[in-house]
């Protein structure tokens, strides 16, 4: 079979990130990002369009300058466990962070969420990068680093483990031989680690996928590493066609060296499609999208994020840029690095640093629906990604992609026309992995 | 306004504690315990029969030996936020352990659920008795007694601070003015405690409830305390009237002394009715029910639940009663301390001991119609409770109980025939909690 590309949907509420301003059109309802209706909505527009998976992401930390979609979330599983009954194909992909939720009760939440989907849970596995964060869970200094990627693959481990607790065919509820459960099937875990002692088992069946599928976002070489060593889908970060195109050979090179199957690790690169009647007319639209929210005292608490919700309103704009090297590390965010390592080789204030990285940045994916539908499939072509993360500023945008982008995707073979599964592995196509208590 | 009885359903999937044999039932789904739609046909039974509210149980530590509904069971917010989008006025009550979860975490997902369903979530506060459970978690040992709950205590007070974090105004999204929100009115609590260092806020508005109603099941001396303080509804063990009367006395007597209305402490006395024909049919059926679970392997590992999951076939039935006074104190179960004081006053065996704590009980609600209808007024006209909370083994028997029980207790005023309320805290007559921010 051809390869085909998988779409995901993010679905924000009100706004993405860095979209302060988007509030105030009057195609977006105010509210959005705590009505489940609108959730629900969303996801049967991505179902109908046979979208893999509705995507939702998570922070744990705000203050009054975040922007919309941030202030005010719904908790992803408690979210997606509302959409699962309205919902029979796609797959529903929460956040949830490993450093602040014991592997037990992840465990138990996301094997529910696949039962209660028929199959249909993926974990989106994060670390949590804020101190901000750490102070909502009666910690005063975040975890290092390095700590805290390998407690997150150590957490992932015993999750999986918990998983397996029972075998698939371990309830008979044989009435003729009086077995409801076959003792012999059910397993404690056992674990004793670097960082956890669980000793399940878990109180829960094995779900429909056997495992819900793990997703990482994994940038730095800390996050590659453990996105290559348990990762079935990765959520990758916009860039350029070549930064896209290595981050993808890295991540399915490292998989592979590490005996996996490079295709049962699906990338899906983060994307904000542009779709207007012409190309000229989408540009001049992606352009206001900038401007609306050009504001340089929103860039600056944007750009602190970078650093672990940095303040940086505290240091002189136009003296050289402060040394933040600490914060960085900490944080481990690779774009952290970046920018430090920019504002020292070009000499630059802080101000000029902020600038030089909110730059007006078009969308590839930009332009009349045949123009977006071929730079799709030339990045795709070119190994960029197996699929795409999409998100839209308002219904009418996720309308417009729908209508016009995907079934040009779908003439060249690229898109599904029909679901060929009912689970999020199916359309993935992962396999299910054995119990590991299984004879085999 | 007459004091009217409040119903809440206990759902538990397959059976309740010790029906070890109801599976066989062929009126029994083998799959209701993680079956949604089974949950979702329960709501809504128990909404058109106008009950206040859906409760979920759960537990977190098993071993083969535990009865089916045990064994295999979804998380408990999980499930009741995939309930709340197919049901419109019944309450969701879930139990959730202060000992295991963050309070930043439970705090989300319950002001999630209060939002997803529109004003009718409620948190079962639980502290999770067993040592079992604790090794889930991380932990040799359990918690001692008296951590646990002033532990719980301050939990509870740090949720519900986080659930004040944004006064009720405080998303204006007013587009001429420009503002989404009014930074000042969100705030951080910046709480610091015995237990708990939490700084707030949290990411989510006010939820339609204010917030979610505390329950909690206290019986002990400590629990009752707990529950004195901070319940709004409470789920008391069944008993003998008398006893029961002494507990319904004891806890409104205990909330006054608080400085806090009895009327704000609405009591939930757990029930199993059986309703037949006859009288005489439905004792049979009780009695037919006890001697189907009439096991004494079986009732010696459930016994072992009242001293924290301890097994007590390590020693020798006949011996007099081991000494577990450290059991009991430690799991704080009065029901344990109970058992210790009777094997010694009336030196018994363990055997005996087991036997004389396992004997048949029928229900005070066991009967026709009438006389079941009969029974819940009068005890509830003595005080024993304020509503009870009722399981039922088949969906038969819920069925049964709705269609003949449930209109006597309208037609003599005792139980609404329509919602008047769309929350739980209406229905239970409780106020919304003031905003603690908020200028008054």
């Amino acid at each position: 079979m051809t390869r085909q590309i998988r779409l995901a949907l993010r679905a924000y509420g009100v706004g993405g990130p860095g979209q302060h301003s988007l509030w105030k059109d009057p195609r977006v309802p105010k509210n959005a990002s705590i009505d489940i209706d609108w959730y629900i909505a969303q996801a049967q527009a991505a179902e109908h369009a046979k979208f893999d998976a509705l995507f939702i992401v998570d922070s744990q930390f705000i203050d009054a300058t975040y922007p919309p979609h941030y202030l005010n979330r719904l908790e992803p599983l408690t979210l997606l466990s509302a959409v699962a009954t309205h919902t029979r194909h796609i797959g529903l992909v929460g956040t949830l962070s490993s450093t602040y939720n014991s592997p037990f009760n992840v465990a138990r939440r996301f094997a529910s969420l696949d039962h209660i989907s028929h199959g249909r849970a993926g974990w989106n596995v994060v670390t949590s990068l804020d101190s901000g964060t750490s102070r909502n869970y009666g910690l005063d200094e975040h975890l290092d680093y390095t700590t805290r990627y390998g407690r997150a693959l150590e957490h992932v481990q015993v999750v999986r483990g918990l998983w397996d607790s029972y075998e698939d065919d371990a309830f008979p509820a044989d009435v003729d031989r009086d077995v409801f459960v076959e003792p012999s099937k059910l397993h404690a875990l056992n674990h004793e680690g670097s960082y956890f002692k669980v000793a399940g088992p878990l109180n829960l069946s094995r779900s429909p996928q056997g495992q819900p599928v793990i997703f990482q976002a994994g940038v730095s070489e800390e996050g590659r590493n453990l996105a290559a060593h348990v990762a079935e889908g990765i959520y990758a970060p916009g860039g350029t066609l070549e930064s896209v195109r290595a981050y993808y050979a890295d991540i399915k090179r490292r998989a592979l060296s590490l005996g996996r199957d490079p295709n049962h690790v699906v990338i899906f690169l983060g994307a904000q499609p542009v779709v207007a009647a012409t190309d000229e007319e989408a540009h001049r639209l992606s352009r206001d999208i900038y401007e609306a929210d050009n504001d340089f005292t929103r860039k600056l608490a944007q750009f602190g994020r970078s650093f672990g919700a940095h303040d940086f309103s505290r240091y002189d704009l136009d003296a050289p840029f402060p040394d933040v090297a600490h914060l960085a590390e900490k944080s481990g965010r690779t774009r952290g690095t970046a920018i430090i390592e920019r504002a020292k080789s070009e000499n630059l204030s802080l101000r000029e640093t902020v600038l030089a990285f909110s730059q007006y940045q078009p969308s590839p994916f930009t332009g009349a629906p045949e123009t977006v539908a071929q730079a799709i499939a030339d990045w795709f072509e070119a190994e960029a990604f197996d699929g795409l993360n999409v998100g839209f500023r308002t219904n009418e945008d996720l309308s417009r992609f729908v209508a016009d982008v995907v079934p040009l995707l779908q003439k060249q073979g690229l898109f599904r026309t029909e679901y060929e599964h009912d689970t999020l592995r199916g359309h993935l196509g992962l396999p299910i992995p054995a119990n590991r208590w299984a004879a085999s």
